[in-house]
C-alpha cells in the first residue's frame, strides 16, 4: 500500500442523490482480511478524508485484523471464531477499539450505522451478516456470491423490503450495473457476461478428462483463490454469475448471455432496444469495481492500470462450448427450476471442486457430480420452494452430504 | 419503410425528467429529405403513437418534401430555395399543410413549438436555423457539424443561455454521450473517439499521393455522401469530430483521443478516474443514434441489425498515423488556436475536397491546402477571436476565397 499519496476527491454526479460531495462516508468491511476486504481498505487508506472505517471483521486472523483495525481507526473489530476472542481483545488493548466474536459479533458489525457495508465474507458464512446489513436499508456493496446464488429470492426480497441500494462488486456485475446505470428494465434486450474461457478454453474433451489441479489453477488473467480459479476453468464461475445477474437485474433468464472473451477486458455488455450496446472495460483489478461500489453515483480515483487499446490491439469473442463446459447448461437448468435448485448446485459444486483439488475426481466429473446431486436432490425433494434463511442453510448442508455420499459411493460414470 | 409494423412503446427511465412515458412528442425535422432526416422520419413513421410531426424543411426537393409532409401529417413544410415556393404550395394545395420558403421559413420551422428539433441541415446553411432552435431552450438533436466546428463557442454559449438539452446524433458523439450519461465532468479522464481508418488505412504515403477520387469513395463500413466519405479517407472527419467533442463535452483538448478501429463497432469510449471505461457499440446504422436522440433518457425500438459479438469475432485497435493523415494534427492545432481557426479549417477543407473530387488536387494536397489556408489566414488576421454568427459566416466565406485563391495560384508543393 503506497501511503502518503495525495488523496483524491469525489465529485458529485448529476442525478440521483447520495452523500454530498466531500462528506465523509462511514464504511464497514465484513471480511476485511480477504482479497476484497484488503483492496477496499487499500482504497480507503488512500482517501482518509473521504472515508471513516466503522467495523472490520475476519474469520480467524486476529493479528491481521487487529493491525488493520488500528491502522484504519475502526470502532469495532470482530473475529468470527469465538475461540479467538481473547487473542483479539489483547491485541486491541489500549487502542479504544471494541472487540467482539462469533455470529452475534458479525451481525453487530453489519448493523452498526454506516453509509456503506462491504459484504466481503465468502461462502455460506456470509449469508446471515450480509442479510443483516441489507435489513438496514443502507448501501451494501455485495461481494458474496451465495447471497444471490443460494438465497437469491429471499435476499432480493429483503433488499426490496428494506429499500437497500445494492451495488455488485464482482467485475462482471459491476460492469453490467454501470452499463445499465438506471435505465428502464424494459429498454434492455439482453445482458452479456464475458468469460475468459479459463486455462482450458481450447482443450478437447479428451484433454479435459485428464486435466490436473495444477493445470486448472493456471488462470490466464486473474489471480484468485483455488476454488474460484477451478470454477473459472469449468466455467461454473460464469454459470453462478448468470444466476446472480438473474436476481440482481431482475431480467428473464433467456435475456442473459455468455460470450467467451479471452482478454478479459470487456466485463459485460448491455443491449438496448434501439440497437445500442453499452459495455464496461477495465484492467483485471478488483479495485475498479470496489471503488465504484464505494463512490457510486460519483467516481473516486483508483490506482489501477489504465487501458491502452492500441497496446491491447485486439479483443476477441467466441461462443462458449456447452458440450465441453457443462456448468453453463447446469446453471441455466437451475435458473429455470428456481426454488432451492441453485443452492444445491452451489453446494455440490463446492464439494466437487474440493474433491478435484484433492485428486479424488477428474475435471469433467466436477459437472457430473453436480448434475448427479441435482438429479438425486430432485428425487428426494431437496430442490423445493425457496425458504427462509435456516432452510437455505439446511438445504446447503443436505446437498453437501448428498454430494459427498455420491462421491464416496463412486456413483459417477468413470469415477476414481 | 415497413409501415404497419406493431408500434413499440417508450418506457420511463429512472432519473432525469422529460415527457412522461406515453406522451406524444412533437418533432420538427430540419433537413427532412437528407439522410438523417429520412432516417428520423422512418423511425417516427414506425411509432405514430409516440410522435407528431410539426415542421419539415428541405433545400429544394419539393416533390419529396411535400410527399413526406403529407404522409406524416406535418403542420408546416419549408423549402429553402425561395424560387421553389410556388411549386411547394401547389403540391400541398388542399392538404391543410402550410408552405413557406427561404431563411425566414427555415427559422419559422425551427421556432415552431416542438419537444424535439432534429437539426439535420448540412453545412453552413444549417447554422442559423439550428441556432434559432437552440434559442427555444427545447431539445435539439444535433446532426449539423458546422454548429460546433465553425461556431462552437458561440453555439455552446447559446445552448447554455437557453438551457437547451443538446443530444448529438453523430454516431461517435452519441456513443460518448451515452457512455457519459450524466457523469460528473471531473470523473472523466478521457474520451476516445474511434475511426474506421477509411479506405486508405494501410496505404503508404506514396500510394496516398496517387489515390483517386473513386478510390477515396470506397468506404469500408458506412455509406455516406461524397464529401464526408473523402473526409473519412483523410481522417479530417475525425479531426472535425474532435473539435465537436471538445465543445459538446466541455473537455480539455488533451483528454480527447482518437484510436483506429477498422470494424466501426465501438464508436466511442469514455475513461473514468476509477479505471473503468464505458463504451457504446452498435451496427453502422444512423437509426440507432437518431432513436436515442428522439427518446432519451428513455429508449425506443430501432429496427437495426443487432450485434453478434461471436460473429464479429474480433475488434481491433491501432494508433492513427498522423504522418500519413495530417488532418488530425491540423484539427488539434485549430483547437489550441481557438477563435475562428476551426471555421477556417472547415471552409478550407470543403474547398479542398471539392477540388480533389474534381481532379484538381491530389489526395495528400487536401491537408496541404487546409494547412496553407490556415497559415495565410493567420497572416491576414482571419483567425481572430470568436464572433457573432455574421462574423462566422463572413469568415467562412473569406476562408473559402482564400483557399480557392491558393488553389488557383497552385501555391501548394507539387500541386497540379
Amino acid at each position: 500500500m503506497r501511503r502518503g499519496e495525495q488523496p483524491s476527491s469525489l465529485h458529485a454526479a448529476g442525478g440521483s442523490g447520495s452523500a454530498p460531495a466531500g462528506a465523509v462516508k462511514r464504511v464497514s468491511v465484513l471480511g476485511a482480511t480477504g482479497s476484497v476486504g484488503q483492496s477496499t481498505l487499500d482504497l480507503i487508506g488512500r482517501n482518509p478524508n473521504l472515508f471513516k472505517v466503522v467495523a472490520l471483521t475476519a474469520k480467524h486472523n486476529c493479528e491481521r485484523l487487529a493491525e488493520l483495525a488500528i491502522r484504519h481507526g475502526a470502532e469495532l473489530a470482530v473475529v468470527a471464531e469465538e475461540a479467538q476472542y481473547e487473542d483479539l481483545k489483547q491485541r486491541l488493548a489500549g487502542s479504544g477499539i471494541e472487540a467482539a466474536a462469533g455470529m452475534a459479533g458479525l451481525i453487530e458489525a453489519a448493523l452498526r450505522p454506516a453509509d456503506c457495508v462491504m459484504a466481503g465474507i465468502m461462502g455460506a458464512a456470509g449469508l446471515r451478516p450480509t442479510l443483516a446489513a441489507v435489513s438496514q436499508g443502507r448501501r451494501v456493496a455485495l461481494a458474496n456470491k451465495e447471497c444471490l446464488v443460494s438465497a437469491g429470492e429471499l435476499f432480493m426480497e429483503a433488499v426490496r423490503q428494506a429499500g437497500t441500494e445494492l451495488i455488485p462488486v464482482d467485475s462482471e456485475h459491476s460492469a453490467a450495473f454501470q452499463a445499465i446505470a438506471g435505465a428502464a428494465p424494459d429498454s434492455i434486450e439482453r445482458i452479456v457476461l464475458t468469460a475468459s474461457g479459463g486455462p482450458f478454453r481450447t482443450w478437447s474433451l479428451e484433454q479435459l478428462a485428464r486435466a490436473t489441479p495444477s493445470e486448472a489453477l493456471r488462470h490466464p488473467n486473474w489471480s484468485m483463490g483455488p476454488k474460484i480459479t477451478v470454477d473459472s476453468a469449468t466455467l461454473m464461475n460464469k454459470g453462478l454469475e448468470l444466476i446472480e445477474a438473474y436476481h440482481l437485474f431482475r431480467i428473464e433468464a433467456d435475456k442473459l448471455e455468455i460470450v467467451v472473451h479471452p482478454q478479459s477486458i470487456i466485463h459485460a455488455l448491455v443491449g438496448y432496444r434501439d440497437g445500442s450496446m453499452l459495455a464496461q472495460l477495465s484492467s483485471p483489478d478488483m479495485r475498479t469495481p470496489i471503488a465504484l461500489s464505494l463512490a457510486w453515483p460519483q467516481r473516486m480515483t483508483a490506482p489501477t492500470k489504465r487501458l491502452d487499446l492500441v497496446e491491447l490491439a485486439q479483443l476477441s469473442f467466441e461462443r462458449p462450448d456447452e458440450q465441453r463446459f457443462q456448468a453453463i447448461g447446469l446453471a441455466r437448468q437451475v435458473m429455470r427450476r428456481a426454488g432451492m435448485a441453485p443452492a444445491v448446485l452451489n453446494a455440490a459444486n463446492e464439494i466437487a471442486v474440493e474433491a478435484f483439488l484433492a485428486g479424488r475426481l477428474g475435471f469433467l466429473q466436477i459437472a457430473q457430480l453436480v448434475a448427479e446431486t441435482l438429479a438425486q436432490g430432485e428425487a428426494c425433494g431437496l430442490l423445493g420452494e425457496s425458504t427462509a434463511l435456516d432452510g437455505v442453510l439446511e438445504t446447503d448442508a443436505a446437498a453437501r452430504r448428498l454430494a459427498l455420499n455420491l462421491l464416496e459411493r463412486g456413483r459417477l460414470p468413470g469415477a476414481a
